[in-house]
């Protein structure tokens, strides 16, 4: 039973990737405990996909933190006043949310912490992304380090790891790797403005990254888009 | 008028260092956004104290920002199952609360970016202190590298600052600070187990390092205890 195996925080979105991360961080051993959060955010069908998959990977712990809304803000995500743009931008575009993996991972580090888990996931890649900062190895490597002095287990010599399996994959790779270990994409929801039932606008730049992924895995894309 | 001030964000939590942050970021010139947490954390009070240190010093923008209970946990601050110890421990002890500096900060950081201030203000100390791993130096510092990583501002190259005017003060040397400054310490609630009127225990290991502070310094101490 699972009482041997070691425990990972696993962030779940309800998304693509994050689903991926969740059926590779369960392939590799661990037993996941899932972290979600309700930060107000615009395409709030991610949560009831997360939900789903939880369901589906059969996760007996899915903890859904809720934000109070306006706390994480400046962002086409969060501010309905700013649109989400349906086409590419240069550099970094609106719909980054400031530190917003930061707030997670951070999260996730005391609930790593009360758990005695040594293993955080988190489904960031920056190969087929949006830019985002926070998405990068650098990032990544920067808050682990941090992770592992500011807690109480660092201190005493445990290390947290922060694994990012996707990082380097393209978005045909995560999906191939997805479905090599059962993931249903159906159940994912990507779109940066899903409405009400999961159906994606197929427009924004998720939605975009998600279809050109389906694309050149050569599957067909499972995605239920708006008419 | 205060257009021209740079901003800041001060994590004011209603206790005697943060209040002396406070009127130490102002007396350095910048316009101070404060942010206090209400966390269920076990001595409230602090909130209140938080309140009247913002008006004391004229904040005009106090951010309150409410964590859902049990968003952070394993700690005898959150956890009133668990005792507060009226006697010095040895190593980290109970009352640490697990990622609380590092949660604290990123929400500090996503705020900085959306208001556009380069300085967040935190009032950890290193010296007369509980032993917390999150108020250590090299843990600060791990932190600032990582939030200049973070977000889309450090990535156009903007530099975060993370302040910690009192990392290397004793207690004394900070209430000095603080009364040139015009803190007045009848305002904070430092106790770890305030009543809901703020009056302390005179026993945790936060009142007895605020009560020796007070003693070092050769001043009244103005903090109300608990009959």
């Amino acid at each position: 039973m699972s009482q041997n195996k070691p425990k990972a925080v696993i962030l779940l979105s309800g998304g693509l990737d994050s689903a991926t991360c969740l059926a590779i961080a369960k392939s590799e051993g661990f037993e996941p405990v899932a972290l979600s959060f309700d930060y107000g955010q615009r395409h709030n069908a991610e949560l009831a996909a997360s939900r789903r998959i939880a369901e589906a990977f059969a996760v007996t712990d899915h903890r859904v933190l809720r934000l109070q809304p306006g706390a994480m803000g400046g962002s086409a995500l969060t501010d309905t006043t700013i649109a989400v743009p349906t086409e590419a931008s240069d550099g970094i575009p609106v719909t980054y949310v400031p530190a917003r993996n930061t707030i997670f991972l951070s999260f996730a580090l005391g609930l790593a912490e009360v758990i005695v888990a040594d293993a955080i996931f988190i489904g960031v890649n920056a190969v087929d992304y949006s830019g985002y900062p926070d998405c990068r190895p650098e990032f990544i490597e920067a808050f682990e380090r941090m992770a592992n002095l500011a807690t109480k287990a660092g201190v005493e010599g445990h290390h947290m790891k922060i694994h990012t399996p996707l990082i380097a994959l393209t978005k045909a790779d995560i999906i191939r790797t997805g479905l090599r270990l059962g993931v249903d994409y159906a159940l994912t929801v990507s779109c940066y403005q899903a409405d009400i039932d999961g159906r994606a606008c197929g427009a924004c730049d998720s939605c975009r990254l998600r279809r050109k992924g389906f694309v050149d895995a050569g599957v067909p894309d499972p995605t239920r888009y708006q008419a």
